[in-house]
């Protein structure tokens, strides 16, 4: 049998199951009128410290609760639990992605009704989480800018899935060589309706016009209440 | 049929497949006494750029191949190319790692018997290439120090396995909050016999070291010859 085939045939099967308990989940976040999104980018991109700074920005108006993947560790669910929302650890045991069926095992532990955003944080990964639907919304991409401009045109399968993007480590721009013209001509040409958010979760820049834009999401999603 | 399951059983059997053509890689280098050595990174970590950093320092004493994955792009052999060296691009069509049959195909592209080196530089995906042996001699981990001192602890499988780690990005130490304390900790916990070189390929700090350590690796590799 030819390997590569064999490959190939088994990756489709997993797909097509993945995505009929996506859509399960996806009904009950619906059902729940929960808004979940699903959070994508390398390692050390700064995802988790996206979450940290933008749960102070909403935490007062919207009840959030976060889904943290990882391969082994339970850091970055440590990270925000000190922020008081309830966050479950999905540990992949050397996984490299989140699935729909991981997502779905979690739910009961959470009050979906009582929900207004469900933020999934996936595994450190650039690649793999882009083909894994779990039932959200939309996927978020963080993106280190230290990563280089070269990443969009390297890795377009994430960015043409993605809804939004936000550029973050900005802080660091002009210490590098990045061109951040180059940067963002190269997302929009895979993906011309992608939202753009330039932040630096050091400094704060940029953080303000990001989480307007997410309260607004989630006041969007729940007026088309079905 | 449990999903888990087909999944864990397929990919041992990729796994082991994967295995076999691997040691006929590794027979294949060590009878034409070429060191060859599998660059393992996050995406924008400076896999690349370490290279064309290193190939200046070695290209005059030694004959230096290079393979180079990604997933969709032509731009880091293109790089590479500018350098005079033999390149081979190998794009795996959205596949998260390399595979050693993906070498084995490429390898009569090169002069193996007039390489001292092959340096293979791997998608950039911290997760995947770590479990999949391609025949090399050891595995090279690049690591931006900008990810963050908490990436070994949260990657340990890669860190685990490789014999030398490249910490790059080092002109950027004290505008993160990176502590390299920590992070050099966490890399010797999980693999006490790790080589660590601390290197910023934008001034050019470190590199001498890690060039003649890669230097020496060579010579050694060719004494030992069968």
């Amino acid at each position: 049998m030819d390997h590569g085939r064999r490959e190939i045939e088994v990756m489709a099967n997993l797909l097509s199951s993945n995505d009929i308990q996506a859509e399960v989940n996806r009904t009950h976040f619906r059902k729940n009128n929960c808004l979940a999104i699903n959070v994508i980018g390398s390692p050390g991109a700064g995802k988790t410290t996206l979450l940290e700074r933008t749960l102070p920005h909403l935490g007062l108006e919207l009840n959030v609760g976060v889904i943290e993947g990882d391969i082994f560790t339970s850091k970055d669910a440590d990270r925000i639990a000190v922020h008081g929302v309830p966050v479950i650890q999905i540990n992949t045991g050397g996984g490299c992605h989140l699935d729909s069926k991981m997502v779905s095992k979690v739910l009961p532990e959470f009050d979906c009704q009582a929900t207004d955003l469900m933020i999934i944080e996936n595994v450190g990964n650039l690649v793999c989480p882009a083909d894994f639907d779990l039932g959200e919304a939309f996927k978020v991409i963080v993106l280190s800018i230290v990563e280089g401009d070269d990443k969009p045109s390297k890795y377009p399968v994430i960015f043409r899935n993605a809804k939004v993007v936000v550029l973050n480590k900005m802080d660091l721009e002009l210490l590098t060589d990045v061109n951040m013209e180059t940067m963002k001509h190269d997302i929009r040409s895979i993906n011309p309706e992608i939202e753009i958010f330039e932040v630096s979760c050091r400094n704060g820049n940029g953080l303000q016009a990001w989480t307007n834009w997410l309260r607004h999401e989630v006041e969007v999603f729940k007026e088309h209440k079905v």
